[in-house]
C-alpha cells in the first residue's frame, strides 16, 4: 500500500506506447507523476511509416474529449479528416449520403493510427516526467514481487520494479496472457467468423477519388467493404468477409476469383483500385475478436484499453473507449492514495460500460453490412431525427449517444437505445401518419420511462 | 479587498460576450466561480447569422491552446478550415503557394467570428455557474462604488454591483472610453490610413472557387486583397486600401471606377465576383486602428482583449492574443485572493507582449502587401527554413514563433526575430553559397546571442 504523501512521486510503469498508453502517460505527467513507458516496437519517430498497412481509426466525442484534457488535440487536428456521414454504394452504382447526426457538430474524424501515435509520442516527449524505452517487449508481471518482466531487442530477459503497472499493450496483450497463465485472471476471446483485408485507394489527379468527408460503405448483407479518407488524398478500404462458405476469403483463392468477386459485388471499386489483385495477394488477412477478462487487475497491475476489453471495429469506438478509460483511471488514481483501491473503483465504474460498447459494436456490424439496406431503414432514421428535434436530450438516437454524447455512459446509451427501439417499432407498426402527432410521441416516451 | 475564502464564491461580471469574454467566463466557471455576462447584442442563438458581413478570424497555436484548456476545441473543429500557407496571386494570374511553416502541424485555421462566438456561447450555457444577459449595453463603471452602468434594449439605465468586473467589450470598448473620461486611464488610438471592405466570393459548382486550404493574397505594394475560406464553400475577400490618394477608396467613387480597378489590379477576381459592383456599393468601408491604454485596470475593473489593446489584423493574432489574455488572467485571479493584486501582476506580465504583437501586426501589413513580392523574399524564406532545419528550437522564423509556438511570448518572438533578421541580412549580403556552410551559420547564431 502506498502512503498518500509518496503517491505523487512514485513511478508509474506503462506497458505499451500505443495511443492509449501514451495518452495516459501524458495525463499522469500533468499531475506531476513520473512515468516509464515500455514499447516493443522501435521508436516510430526514427522510422518511416509503414506502407500498405495504414490502419484508420475513428475519433468521436469521447476520444476528442480525452485528447483535449491532455492538451494534445490541437496538434492532432491536421491529421484528421472529417466524416459527416455514411456514403452508401448500391450495387448499381447509386450513392446515398446518410448524415451521422442532426447537428453540424455531429461528425466524426478519420485518423491514421500511425499519425496519431506519433503525434502523441511527440507530445509526451515534451514532458520531462515521461521516459520511453522502445524495443522492449513486456512479457509478464510477477504479482508477489511487483516486477515487470521484459525482453530487449536482442532477446535478453530483464525485470524492473513496477510498484504501479498499467497494461496498455493492446488486444493481443502479453500481460493479460501472462496474468491469465498465472491464474490471476480469466480471459475470454470470442473470435468473429469474419476476417478483414485492407486496400489502399490512391489519390486520383492529386485528390480523393471518392467524396472525402464521408465513411464509404458497400453493404452487401453477409459482407461489406468500407473506405475511410486519409489526409494525403488516399482512402483505406477494408473488406469484411466470412472466413469460409460462399462468398468467403476461402472462396477467393485465385486472383481471377478476387477480380470476379469485386466486379460482381462492388462494380464501382475496381476502377479505383487498379492494383486490386496485387494488393489482395500481398496484404495480410486480419482476424477480429472481442476479448473480455476478469478481473482487470492483479496486485499492482491493471489492464486498460484493448488489453482489458478489445472490441470489434464496427462502431468506431475502440480508440474512443480506450481514451475514456484513461480519463477515468487517471482521475481515480489521483483520488485514491492506494492504487489497488483505485483499480477496484475503476473496474466497478467501468466494466458495465465496456461490456455495453462491446455488444453495440457487434450489433453495428449487422447494421452496417445489412440493415442500412432494409426498406424501412430510411423511414426509421427519419423518425429518429424527428423525435430528436421534438424532444432534444430526451430522445437521442443510440448511434448519436455513443458517438456525440461523451456525457452519456455507454451502458446508459445501450439502455436508453433499447427503450427507444420499442418506440420506433411501435410507431412503424402504426399507420404511416402516426409519427406526426407530437402528443402521441410524448406519451410513448413517457410510457417507456424516457 | 476580497478575503481568500470569499474569492471562490464572488460573482465575476464580464462586459461583452464576444469570443474573449465568453471563453474567460468558461475558464472561471471551471474553477467554480459564478459569472454574469452582459452583452449589448441580442442572443445570437435566437437569430439567423448576418449575411454580407462574414468576418473571418485566424486561429493559431495560442488560440487553439486556450480553447483546449477550456475543453471547447472539439466542438469548434467542424467550423474551422485549415490554411497551410499563402497562395499569392500575381497580376498576370500566376499563383505561387508559400507554406506557413516547415512542419505538417504548422498550419492555421480560418473560422467565422459568428460561428466561433455561437459555439462558445453554447458551450458556456452548459455551465450552471454562467448567466447571460443579452440586449444590455455596458456604458460605464463607477470606480468608487464598484457599480457597472448598463442600458437595456429600451434605453433605460440600470446599475449593478460588480465587485470584480472584466471589460471584454472589444476594440470600441465603452468601458475604456468611460474610464478614460473619468480620468482613470489614458487611451491612445492610432488609426491606419488604410480602410477595408469585405466581399463574399460564392461557391462555384457547390465547392470553393479557389484552393480552399490557403490564405489567398493579391499583394500590390500599396494595397492588397486577401481571401479566407469559409466552411460553406465560400470565401471572404477583403480589400485593404488607402482612404485617400491614388488608388484609394476615395478614388473608387463610381461603379465603373471599381470595376476598372479590379480588372486592372486583380484580373482573376471579377470572374469569381459577378456581384462585385453591387457588393462594393452595399458593404461598409471599415476603419482600422491600433488601440493602447494605460493602465488596464481601475479599482475593481480590468480590461482585456481588444478593449485593452486592439491590434491590426495583419498577423491574424487579435483573437489568439485575446484568448492568451484569458488564460493568464484566469491563472492570476486564481493565484491572488485580492483581485487588484491579480490585475497588477497581469498587466506587469502581459503589457510587453501585447505591445510586441501590436508592432508585429503593423509590420506584417508591409510584408503581406509588398515584401512577399520582393526579389530576395523567396531566397530569404528558403534560408530561414534551412536554418530552422539545421538548428531546430534555436532558429525559428519569427512568423512561426508567433503563430505556432505558444510557449514563446510575443515579446521574446520579437526580440529573437530582430536578432535573426541581422543574420539573414548578413548571409544575403555574402556570396550566394555562404548559406550552405553550417559552421558559419552556427557562428553567426552564437555571435547574435541565439
Amino acid at each position: 500500500m502506498t502512503s498518500p504523501s509518496a503517491a505523487g512521486s512514485d513511478v508509474v510503469t506503462i506497458a505499451g506506447a500505443g495511443p492509449v498508453g501514451t495518452l495516459l502517460a501524458i495525463l499522469l505527467a500533468r499531475r506531476g507523476r513520473r512515468v516509464q513507458l515500455f514499447e516493443r516496437r522501435p521508436d516510430p519517430r526514427l522510422s518511416s511509416p509503414e506502407r500498405g498497412r495504414s490502419i484508420n481509426l475513428a475519433l468521436a466525442a469521447r476520444g476528442l474529449k480525452a485528447l483535449e484534457r491532455a492538451d494534445t488535440l490541437a496538434r492532432i487536428i491536421p491529421e484528421m479528416v472529417m466524416m459527416e456521414g455514411r456514403q452508401l454504394h448500391a450495387i448499381d452504382g447509386t450513392q446515398t449520403f446518410m448524415p451521422y447526426g442532426s447537428r453540424d457538430a455531429e461528425v466524426i474524424y478519420s485518423i491514421s493510427r500511425a499519425h496519431l501515435n506519433n503525434a502523441l509520442i511527440e507530445a509526451a516527449a515534451s514532458y520531462p516526467e515521461i521516459e520511453f524505452s522502445f524495443d522492449m517487449r513486456c512479457t509478464g508481471f510477477d504479482v508477489p514481487s511487483s516486477r515487470l518482466l521484459l525482453q530487449d531487442a536482442g532477446g535478453a530477459a530483464r525485470t524492473v520494479a513496477a510498484p504501479l503497472l498499467i497494461g496498455a499493450d493492446g488486444a493481443g496483450s502479453a500481460l493479460r496472457t501472462a496474468l491469465a497463465g498465472s491464474g490471476h485472471l480469466e480471459a475470454l476471446e470470442s473470435p468473429l467468423a469474419h476476417d478483414y483485408k485492407e486496400f489502399l485507394i490512391e489519390p486520383r489527379e492529386g485528390t480523393w477519388a471518392l467524396e472525402p468527408h464521408a465513411l464509404h460503405v458497400w453493404p452487401r448483407g453477409g459482407f461489406m467493404l468500407i473506405a475511410l479518407p486519409n489526409v494525403d488524398g488516399s482512402f483505406t478500404g477494408t473488406l469484411f468477409l466470412a472466413r469460409s462458405g460462399t462468398p468467403s476469403f476461402a472462396s477467393l483463392s485465385s486472383s481471377a476469383a478476387v477480380a470476379d468477386f469485386f466486379h460482381r459485388e462492388f462494380p464501382d471499386v475496381p476502377p479505383l483500385l487498379p492494383q486490386l489483385r496485387e494488393q489482395f495477394a500481398a496484404h495480410p488477412q486480419g482476424h477480429l475478436a472481442t476479448v473480455a477478462c476478469r478481473p482487470w487487475s492483479a496486485g499492482a497491475c491493471v489492464l486498460i484499453g484493448d488489453a482489458a476489453h478489445a472490441i470489434l471495429p464496427f462502431h468506431g469506438q475502440g480508440l474512443n473507449c480506450g481514451f475514456e478509460d484513461c480519463l477515468l483511471l487517471d482521475e481515480l488514481l489521483a483520488a485514491h492514495a492506494d492504487s489497488p483501491a483505485a483499480f477496484t473503483a475503476y473496474e466497478a465504474a467501468r466494466r458495465g460500460n465496456t461490456e455495453a460498447i462491446a455488444a453495440m459494436a457487434l450489433e453495428n456490424y449487422q447494421e452496417m453490412r445489412d440493415t442500412v439496406r432494409a426498406p424501412d431503414f430510411p423511414r426509421r432514421r427519419a423518425l429518429e431525427m424527428r423525435l430528436e428535434r421534438l424532444f432534444p436530450n430526451r430522445f437521442i438516437p443510440r448511434y448519436s449517444m455513443v458517438m456525440f454524447h461523451a456525457e452519456i455512459p455507454y451502458a446508459e446509451a445501450q439502455r436508453r437505445g433499447a427503450l427507444q427501439e420499442g418506440i420506433l417499432d411501435e410507431l412503424l407498426k402504426r399507420a404511416a401518419g402516426s409519427g406526426e402527432d407530437p402528443r402521441l410521441l410524448a406519451q410513448l416516451l413517457t410510457g417507456a420511462g424516457l
